[in-house]
């Protein structure tokens, strides 16, 4: 049995320690500066007031004045922060880290170098690590269709778990394991990443349709919906995504399984990301749409933001053509350049045989 | 400007005479022998009663009475029937076939051969025709997410024309192209058409999802559905559509463009697959889920009885392994064998790099 301490009691670092008790793991949840609050009802209460939710008899919370003892004598950390977080994660475990050790991170989204190169966030967070550390830790990434609250119910959940090293994406996806967290190694990391990454941007667009047909005056009198185009651009996105995994060296597989496709369907159930498409296809501008959901962390908004830097300076460079990804394009203008919905249907499919 | 006859007056059929009409072209309705009172209705009062719409201007409607009439002179025959009516079309249109004209299908789905083959439907049309003709007629078949009442409704909607004969599906989506009625051609016809034949089959495990979350009794005090299940269970299904396009010659692109990814998408957003699914996640069996959905057209459970009645012998000839197919081979033994459901997640995604 493994030592394992979750960083960041968010959702779904939390989420995780539900498979990791289960299986007989000690599970120790730190909460960052931002969660105190958490921390405090886990500790008077067992009781985690995001996942609503009572902890596992095995999870041990600790507030980030204690990360050290909490660290202390762990084989797994998990990075439960969000996409913010992770220079922050990188910094703060870099000089509690110990040779042979696994840093895990469930954070999804990607950054843009100053040339316009996407970084995975895996890579992101191994550059803050300390160079005596760095190669020698393994750096693993969870990444597939997973809502925190259903992991944390039990419900069948299929995911996978990324690494360069191959023998520690299988370690991991074997310590996570349950009968109803199905996990599956992979050495495609890159693939990995991307595709649960570009998967928030993709579903804007599905949120849009829905938009658009409240700016329609809703279903018309036949019961006609939007479905036809949701489907349309949740396909285009999925198209996309095959097309920037393949540039960036990862498998086309990842594309129509669980990080792309599979990611992308459970991501168009709900959530904030289809609300501000919804707001954007109602015809709002995104500044409207920001200040409608003033507060709340838009990781679509994000991830399109990092493509909107990245994207000219690859076009620039040859590496993309100017007629590569329409649908991210269009979305870089709403949300980016604050321009009205305006999707190219005409550009979609250019990979059609 | 073309004349074109649309034969079989049902919903998708139907539905095509709106970007037909916006074109300019002459459309001819055609009801079957189970259309009367449809025709009946668009003659006395230009309203189709299951669209619930009135016919565009350029729409004249025949009974199929007046078959040999409404056929005269045409370039084009759209053939609106299901896929029960295949062979009937097959064998009703050609004695009135000229050579140069194009016959169109908007029908979805397969047939096994005896030896166990997947026989897609353009071909089962094709082979009904008098061999005089069959040569001298171009075979064009339409597919991908669109529901008809949307189209009608003249909502964005993409969609591929596929034929072997690459200038004659040029030449239909050119015929059939709007502002909103997107069109692409394909020389991919195989791959088009299973892929489409095949979201019927895989939209049945995400319904499947739903019934489980109601057995579970719906969601739980802390709001947990069962949306992972859904992705994961969709994730498989384009991957097994991959793997069969892939064994079946077709390309891999329609397993996450409109026919697979976008196809499943629209389709799972309701009708009477997710419908059936619902009912045997909820612990009914086939034959109860049927009963109780007595009198409806279930294109879900055909296909898979296509699938149950090939693929065993497709194994058995060492075409597939008997690991491949995991999810189907489950659906299978639910409808065909009336089995209680059991989906094999730990089987799934064999393919992960």
């Amino acid at each position: 049995m493994a030592k394992v301490a979750i960083v960041g009691a968010g959702f779904m670092g939390t989420a995780t320690a539900w498979p990791l008790c289960d299986n007989g793991h000690e599970v120790r949840l730190v909460g960052t500066h931002l969660d105190g609050a958490i921390i405090q009802s886990c500790k008077e209460r067992r009781y985690h007031p995001k996942l609503k939710r009572e902890l596992p008899a095995g999870v041990t919370p600790y507030y980030v004045e204690d990360l050290a003892q909490a660290l202390d004598g762990v084989e797994i950390v998990v990075s439960g922060v969000n996409s913010f977080g992770v220079h922050w994660i990188g910094r703060t475990l870099g000089p509690h880290l110990k040779p042979g050790q696994t840093v895990i991170a469930v954070t999804k989204g990607l950054e843009a170098a100053e040339n316009g190169d996407l970084l995975i966030l895996p890579d992101v967070l191994a550059s803050e690590l300390p160079e005596s550390i760095r190669d020698k830790v393994k750096i693993v990434a969870i990444g597939g269709p997973c809502i925190a609250g259903e992991l944390a119910a039990r419900r069948q959940t299929c995911v996978l778990f990324g690494s360069r090293d191959g023998a520690a994406a299988k370690h991991l996806a074997q310590v996570f394991r349950t009968p109803y967290y199905h996990t599956w190694p992979t050495t495609d990391l890159v693939g990995l990443e991307v595709g649960v990454a570009l998967k928030n941007a993709y579903v804007l667009p599905v949120g849009i349709a829905n938009g658009l047909l409240d700016k329609a005056g809703g279903p018309d009198a036949a019961e006609a919906y939007m479905h036809n185009t949701a489907a349309a651009v949740f396909a285009e996105g999925c198209t996309e995504m095959e097309f920037l995994l393949r540039k960036m060296g990862g498998s086309s597989v990842f594309a129509y399984g669980l990080p792309g496709a599979g990611d992308c369907f459970v991501t168009s159930a709900g959530g904030r990301s289809m609300r501000l498409g919804r707001l954007l296809g109602k015809g709002h501008t995104f500044t409207e749409a920001r200040q409608i959901m003033a507060g709340e962390t838009l990781e679509a908004a994000m991830i399109v933001s990092t493509m909107g830097a990245s994207i000219p300076k690859l076009t620039e460079r040859g590496f993309l053509r100017p007629t590569d990804l329409p649908l991210m394009r269009a979305l870089v203008d709403i949300v980016v350049y604050d321009k009205p919905v305006d999707l190219p249907f005409d550009s979609f499919f250019p990979n059609v045989p």
